[in-house]
């Protein structure tokens, strides 16, 4: 595993850890300013409304645990793309336990030598 | 525009000519051997499985018509990334007509001169 391939694979484990910790400013570091979100069944969106919707989140006590089991890896000098299986439970407060999973395609560009999420297709959604 | 550039858009309105044209092997003469679709609710699916789908459509006398809006190209040496709005209108022969639209973040290679797709994470999805 090459170093890069190393510190976007930490990224994601920041990610998942920081969202399970609660803490938005530290998921927000890990991302462009100017990231697209592409969901399926809404417009893209950015790093505000990301700021936003996790806000909402929060102020719910959301309960939240995941792991990225990465499929792919391709470096591209300062991008890169990851294949990304995500599985993930979350608990808002008074709500039931919900177990979600999924692919993303992620794209990540390297900003002052730090790997930052760019561009994430992501499929996430409730298991059935 | 960049000559890359072009020849990219070039490959995605080459893809909806050929595919509303049942022209499946120069459809297929436009992706990677290795490519990997991610779509909604399935598992991420190949080349030989595209080939399969697309064989079925063929004998169902599929009228399809699609136009791209490419929203954001960036090329990266050998590869290169688009989010591309598509708006897909299909009419299966004894079935109804659908409107299809969604988003795509896609990942093109340049082998050998030519750029084809390689990733293809696809939200295209009947309209309400």
């Amino acid at each position: 595993m090459t170093e890069d391939e190393k510190q976007i694979r930490g990224v994601v484990d920041q990610w998942l850890s920081a969202t399970k910790a609660g803490n938005i400013e530290t998921v927000l570091s890990l991302m462009t300013d100017d990231i697209v979100f592409l969901v399926a069944g809404q417009p893209p969106f950015g790093k505000e409304e990301f700021r936003q919707n996790s806000a909402e989140h929060a102020d719910k006590s959301l309960e939240f645990d995941g792991t990225s089991d990465i499929r792919e890896i391709k470096v591209l000098g300062d991008h890169a793309y990851i294949i990304n299986w995500l599985t993930i439970e979350m608990k808002p407060e008074g709500a039931e336990r919900m177990n979600l999973s999924g692919y993303t395609l992620s794209i990540f560009r390297k900003e002052n030598d730090k790997w930052l999420l760019a561009r994430d297709a992501n499929f996430v959604a409730p298991d059935k």
